[in-house]
């Protein structure tokens, strides 16, 4: 079970690749040592809760035996939540489960339960879904690390109302997932008897994956959250070292970083090609752009923008731009080393020529040439990349994953000049949504908001 | 109904905004004009044949007939197609039906069909997909503008043999949306009497919604094929004008490439503010960067990037970047006027400070308020945005959207100085991919990529 780095087209080694020179990785050594000096500073000064996690059995005990108690009692799991909430369960769901779960009937899912993420406060959706349910055999997953985000909070009174008006008492119906002494949920949790798994206060939402935020969704719906843990585990430990060549996530880091400030490749495309990796690269958007894209404390606006992409789709869309366009861009992709469960494609109209060539091969060796032909053209073309290969797509390779990117993102901070941990752009959109809605304290933000420059109706058509 | 812009937020007005100088507005007129000239020149030609599929109706006739026919017989409509052959399609499905519509039961959709979209060749998406499907009831749309599209032949090739294991004749089970005359798809369509509808030989791919390519699977699935074209006629009138400030697509290109091009905001975001228009924003990733990240006749890279959000989800996600990153993005937010079925926040912990505020609120309100506070905060540490407000998100205002996006692409083509209807830059990987699968004719290819720089041990970890 491992996870590779191939950076071979994103270094300029002497042969005539476009990419990083050689000198100036070599060059980044120390300042990577330090990077990573600084993150092991900060776990053992408690900040980095996320790398216990895998060491933390009593809390993935949380998940797994609150899941093995709920086995049969659901045929819906809905988790309430956004962000950094919402985006694990999502990207466990599509990696681990087969596609098209949901639609799929009670025998198609052996009796495990649908799992659905309301991930907004769209009316339409929330209100199409809550009216398709049978609320009897419903859980609702309320998952808020502080316990008050507004989003959430507005969805949980809506299903409290609706479990109430159904005569369904709570406390069976409803679990939250929050910090564990402060907050609403867990005052409400506490009053009313609701049961209430931990998100420790060190670990912060994007990073809480592997907290009960991504295992007892996974648990619930029947992935394996130890092999998950074990996982992570070990990629924690692969990545404690301060050799940048030997560590992944350093070397993930520092060439992004690299990419962006000394060839203003500012642009960080992640593109699986595997459909089962598609939601990774949401997961990754969020770690990547809200821990990195930040004012440094100089005063300055740095961050890369990452995006998603998806082969071989893809390549029918944004690949035309990665291909062509401005010289500002990395392109990481993600790959396993075959498939499980591949398609031969049969042959049929022969004749053809545009169908012919493909019988006899199969659809995940088309998938898998798609790829190498991508990182060659885009070699060729002298535009980097980066790959990761996987053994396979299961619970263990998902759990190093999510740590490994996780580990990358604080040496990003650390080389970005940023904290990786907080997010002080998005208070005062938060302040004036406050503000709007009444909420008592917010009459400066209320009178800021109001003095804003209004429409103008010469530049509305 | 109507489609309103307002580009308030991303004009520097005197009144201290931070965005476009008026003057640099103004002295783009005169460079509209001849965007619009060369856009009605190269419509006069021929080439830009979208702009004539709502004056189209034999050709809206052919998408909305056989569906009539097709009524009651299929509980499943699988589309096979990869790009703009599946990004139209999905954007109507998330647009135009009820979330979780695949999820629903039978009675719940009122009998309509479950619409699936197989837009890749992953064969675990397809194996799962085809494993859950009983194929007696099933209808697969195969649709490719040339006929050969790799990716949608070999997954035709799959389906034609489960169809013909289960004893099912192909033309009961198969229709084709292709060119008129050539192609693949048509000679076998000729010969194995399989029914065929047409996409235009001046239709380019990601141009092709309006054609049977988003009709026939929109009709198929209950949506008002008619009042899609409505809209988008309307829309194409609409910007029948040389007036920049009169014409939404005229103005929404302009800005943005003016953003581009003189400040450095070389990342476009399209942000909606409704779960209904999230694959919108899908589908306008595709249209605006493959049409114009492109190598201009002098050699130079240009073409912005396009990014896809979704509020209120992405303020826990990708708005932290936004607010403080670098100045070198855009925001255009889609929203609509109110809410077609709003849910009321009822009143329940209302001595909790974090719930209290929320009663009385509609889910509605909060997405709302929440888009002005995004906009208002990003316009408060100067950042620049722009608004579309449809009056509500139905068929009329979708065709309307599609059509002011394929207008407004043409004319960032003629603002860059690319051509907007090709992509020769993904040529190269599909040469390579067809040398590797031994397809007769690419031994050039072939010997190209075989001499491409291999992986370095050591630069693998």
């Amino acid at each position: 079970m491992a996870i590779t780095l191939d950076v071979t087209n994103l270094v300029a080694t002497a042969d005539g690749r476009t990419g990083i020179p050689v000198a100036a990785v070599e060059g980044a050594r120390a300042r990577f040592a330090a990077a990573h000096s600084h993150l092991e500073a900060q776990h053992a000064s408690g900040i980095l809760g996320f790398l216990d996690l895998p060491g933390n059995a009593a809390l993935t005990a949380q998940s797994v035996d609150f899941a093995a108690k709920a086995t049969g009692r659901y045929r819906d799991v809905v988790v309430l939540g956004i962000g950094g909430s919402a985006l694990g369960p999502i990207a466990l769901r599509t990696a681990l489960k087969p596609a098209g779960w949901n639609a799929m009937s009670d025998a198609q899912r052996a009796g495990w339960p649908r799992l659905h993420v309301l991930d907004n406060v769209d009316p339409r959706t929330i209100g199409a879904l809550l009216a398709s349910l049978d609320l009897a055999g419903t859980l609702f997953m309320v998952t808020s690390k502080s316990g008050g985000t507004g989003e959430t909070m507005a969805q949980f009174l809506v299903v409290q109302d609706r479990l109430a008006s159904a005569g369904l008492a709570l406390r069976d119906h409803v679990v939250f997932v929050t910090d564990p002494a402060k907050g609403a949920l867990r005052a409400i949790a506490n009053r009313e008897k609701i049961p209430a798994l931990d998100v420790p206060p060190n670990v912060g939402g994007r990073f809480s994956v592997l907290s009960p935020v991504g295992l007892l969704p996974a648990a619930l719906s029947g992935m394996d959250a130890h092999a998950i843990m074990a996982g992570a585990a070990d990629m924690a430990t692969r990545c404690n070292t301060d050799d940048l060549l030997k560590n992944p996530a350093g070397t993930f880091a520092v060439l992004q970083w690299l990419a962006d400030t000394t060839q203003g490749r500012r642009i960080h495309v992640l593109m699986p090609y595997r459909d089962t990796l598609r939601d990774m690269a949401a997961w990754f958007v969020q770690l990547w752009a809200e821990s990195l894209g930040k004012i440094q404390p100089g005063g300055a606006s740095v961050g890369p923008t990452p995006i998603p992409a998806l082969g071989a789709t893809d390549q029918h869309s944004q690949v035309q731009l990665f291909m062509e366009g401005p010289q500002d861009k990395t392109v990481t992709f993600l790959t396993t080393i075959g498939h499980d469960a591949d398609v031969t494609i049969p042959k049929a109209f022969a004749d053809i020529e545009e169908l012919g060539y493909l019988a006899g091969h199969s659809l995940g060796e088309l998938l898998d040439v798609e790829q190498r032909a991508t990182a060659g053209a885009l070699a060729k073309r002298g535009r980097p990349s980066m790959t990761f290969t996987l053994d396979t797509v299961d619970a263990w390779h998902i759990g190093a994953l999510f740590m490994l990117f996780g580990i990358a993102t604080v040496y990003g901070g650390h080389l970005y000049g940023v904290n990786p941990l907080d997010q002080p752009g998005v208070e005062l959109g938060k302040q004036y949504t406050f503000a709007k809605l009444g909420r008592a304290g917010y009459d400066a933000a209320r009178a800021e908001f109001e003095s804003l420059p209004k429409s103008d109706p010469r530049w509305v058509l």
